[in-house]
């Protein structure tokens, strides 16, 4: 159940709802929102007059039963889209009238790498610059990342170009480093049922990518959202980034189905990386086609100005002239994605 | 190693390339082809020598090796996309300059549930019939086709609508039955790798669109397409489907990366199927958006006059008058599609 | 719905009894056995009164709803174990007391390579002889077995040794041929959903042993086996042979839970195959090992005299003296397994 | 390459030692152990000579080359079994010549709950108590764990019967909290690949249990628990979980050949988890049958005084009573295990 307060709702009069709630026998799980408080609650009880009752109280706007196991992330919960939007002082939105794309290098190697990266994928047309400062790799041999000195290549690539900056997170103690650095904070497919992680995103606001663990269902990955949405930060976005199968021709399966089936589950935006989800940078523009018309809200890709000595994901970058060779062969895909946004904008 | 004889070459100087290459130590293995004939072997021996002096000979064309395990259907034999004609009196081409949609129920019903679906997909703008007469379905106490009797009614639908038929064929025994009835003949998923079947239809000419079986390779996939040529059809169409996968969102997971990947390594035409892929109706036009994109050259769909009571797939059947607005909706994308093929033809 | 008719039951009756089913609504699917009559139903209808008119008729022993999509297979409708009788001459049951050992060479090569192998697994201990002489294979280039002359070579071994022959058939049409030279017909995991073959199979009596597809859920591998028995051959062994999954350190992965789960669901034997399950001779023996102690009723192993040498599967093939020493150390475990089976029939 | 220095190798030989593996172009990894020094070089340099002029040096008792990717855990680097003793006084040794078991609730819930299980388990033979305090759970509205709490009524069991405590750890913050309270440190398989995690508990000396990722290879397992034994713990226990496969007749698929495959790749011990594998409490005998035979070091499995009313897992948790018949049930296999470990080390 999930109880909306009208605006300014003060405290006494959340802490009455709250107890009318628990009176039903049901258990408060969060209050969030800023100017709007919502209360989540869950357990069994007598719904319908809980609701009828929650709803007869003056302070209360709306309350509804919800479903599904995900409650806030749910679609019954929120009718619009959820349009996120990026304080990086440029206005930038995720999930609302724009398609987004986030370009940059796997890892954030040296200042010259990050910088004419970023110079490129800004020309071309991308909004956010990716690149990993902590890196999650699977040998404790290779790279792990510039760490601190990343982030703040990362901080000095945003003034120079105005891209706002997404990087990955990996453990809870990192968050509110990352964050003071970031645009976007990025957890990872091994990271999404971290839970002690997501918890501690949950207590800020900064906004979340959370990738689809390689081997998660699309439930799985909307049951971890809602770990971040439940603790109180809703900004959250989802990425389709491939899953595991028996097939290698590719470095892993793209469900790109999946962004339709979120679409129908949830108001979140979601996001395609084609750079993970086929691993090999021939695939990469034909892929990100398909998600332009398949209807993400945007794509995240990988690029390197020169793929073959990056000391991560070389072989699924692409370098800076495909990119923005990509970028205008686009263009075309991109012009019926707002065209259909309209439509739908319009049928509301 | 494939060796393209010029074209009327005599037998006397195709037996003088087949003496030749089993000096070398290989085995011949096909020779397909009306007017000109192509020989394949395989083995191993001298290739350098034998390819020289293959190509000494003045009746030889050319001689190359080819390295994938695949290799009548491999891009190393054929340079150009295979076109493939349709007898039935249209022109229709299937991997030429036109997207190809092939629409219909998923089993043959009644001959009104029938004409009405190919009257109203052939207004739609399909120009394949889909149906099934002969069906193959996990329970033996399911509707199992009405064999036969279903084939007439494809044909009567034909003649009706000028739509080419395709339609399964399940056994060997079949072939000749269905390839009386039908322009195209399907091979299920669960047929992919019945090699009695593929060895039979490699005796006929009648184009065969062959389903990726739900747990095979991309590579797989090819050497069961390679079955089909080697004895004797070229006139193979691939069709990916869905692959069973953890997620239960969708009936299988579209790979729709595998599009891509097959045009990488085979000039045969690549079809998707977005009703088996999501077994979800809803997702289905956003599917097909994508498959458009992607760069397939076709897509199969299912459709029903009234899906609610369809004997077979009705969850994933489109209404008809859905299917007439996603045809609609697919307008700007096929538009984009067919200025790719065009760039690609300016190009060669 | 299952109706077991009273021994010696009459046309008259049995007609009777079909009678009153179909004016309960049902569709009648299957009438199978010798002595004594069994009647499938299937289809929506009044279940509790028509069990209950059923049940009233003399010549009806018992009547019972099965609720499973599996009916003849179901444990709801036999509450013993099904001991299949190999007619081989020498008293050779398969799921009952004794625990089965099946080898031999992947494919048939030889006369010399036969014999060898099937006079040293039947020394091991070994009860059947395995041998492909049609063999399924990925290539149309590889090795497609000896066919009607490799049939011959094991009935040859089989004259010379008095082990019972187990070989693969891959098409409806071989059907009478194979079964004139086996003891068990073996259907491949890449057919167990080739259904006109499952039919085809139902109308004759000899053994099958029904191999799991890599991709096919256990429920789907019951379905299978139903297709055999409501066609009319109710003597049906199940394999489980690994699945396709992620894993690569293996060829397959053993879904060895896939043993008690099958023995909670149906009475019919179940055989493990460790060779095709892990691809790799070293792994063999532990999976064997494991196969007994888990409950199955046999194991099915590749051997070959010189497996460096052979023509298909030669990594997963032990040599000959492996699987010498291999039985020696089942000793222990299948005296373990035959208590149980002791125990278990002293219980009932 | 792996550098064993002799036992009480001074400082500066050790200096000494690391100065001439730079020369030579690699790079130090990790120097680990108590009384003897072993030093991990990786990076691309002059092997073979490396090599011999390390070993000419007195302080080095071996240096030897690791092709694997895995160094420390790899069974190149160590030629006998791993065998890991547990600091509870009781001389508790897990990967010797006992077979360990391990067994308790999901969730520890009450002091109640926790003792009937321990007291049961401890009777029946288990030598470890098993109980989550912190729990990783799907939805952030199910049962988190007592957290702190849980670990000190753990402790108090501990006390009361001298079983060994595993308990999970979730968190790089919570290491030294979980290493203060257990004996065994758990990862559970969502954070196989946590990084930031595996990091930290390789700077405590505490064992560590890591259960291989849901979707995770072998090969992937062996480089996590690299991680721990690179960064200074070289007390890793490794555990076979199931993985997620198509199948849904089990919670997870059992892979269980990764046992003999990861005995042939390391000497680290290795347990299996009948009760995640397979989420179903009928089947966890049968299984832990398997793991004994093919040669796991122990299992580790659910129970619980009440599984109807258990906050989480209670479907595959075994009743007290049940896992005392199992034990007994065992008891024969477990004697064949031991026979088999004698042979071993005889051979030795």
């Amino acid at each position: 159940m999930i109880v909306s307060m009208k605006r300014y709702a003060t405290k006494a009069e959340i802490e009455t709802v709250c107890e009318r709630i628990r009176e039903f026998g049901y258990k408060i799980h969060a209050i969030e929102g800023e100017e709007r408080v919502v209360i989540g609650a869950v357990g069994v009880g007598d719904v319908t007059n809980c609701l009828e009752s929650l709803e007869a109280l003056p302070c209360v706007e709306k309350a509804v039963r919800i479903s599904a196991p995900y409650k806030f992330v749910s679609k019954e919960f929120r009718s619009t889209r959820t349009v996120i939007r990026i304080n990086n002082g440029t206005g930038l939105e995720i999930g609302g009238d724009e398609f987004t794309v986030m370009a940059g290098p796997c890892s954030v190697e040296s200042e010259k790498q990050l910088m004419e990266s970023a110079i490129a994928v800004s020309r071309a047309g991308a909004k956010v610059l990716r690149g990993g400062a902590f890196k999650p790799r699977t040998s404790p041999y290779d790279f792990q990342g510039l760490e601190e000195e990343g982030l703040k290549l990362l901080k000095k690539a945003r003034e120079a170009t105005g891209l706002a900056i997404i990087t990955e997170v990996m453990s809870d103690r990192d968050v509110s480093l990352i964050a003071e650095y970031s645009d976007i904070m990025q957890v990872g497919a091994r990271n999404m049922q971290n839970f002690a992680l997501l918890k501690t995103l949950g207590k800020c606001q900064r906004p979340v990518l959370l990738k689809r663990g390689m081997s998660s269902t699309i439930k799985e990955l909307l049951m971890s959202a809602e770990y971040i949405v439940a603790h109180g930060n809703p900004n959250v976005i989802l990425c389709e980034r491939g899953i595991r199968t028996f097939e290698t021709a590719t470095r892993n399966t793209c469900d790109i189905a999946a962004v339709p089936v979120l679409n129908e589950l949830t108001q979140l935006p979601v996001i395609l990386d084609p750079s993970h989800a086929t691993g090999k940078r021939s695939l990469v523009p034909a892929l990100s086609r398909a998600g332009v018309a398949i209807g993400a809200d945007g794509i995240i890709v990988e690029v390197h100005p020169c793929p073959e000595k990056a000391v991560s994901d070389g072989a699924q970058s692409l370098h800076l002239e495909e990119f923005d060779r990509m970028m205008n062969d686009l263009r075309g895909y991109i012009a019926l994605w707002k065209q259909s946004r309209m439509a739908e904008a319009a049928m509301v």
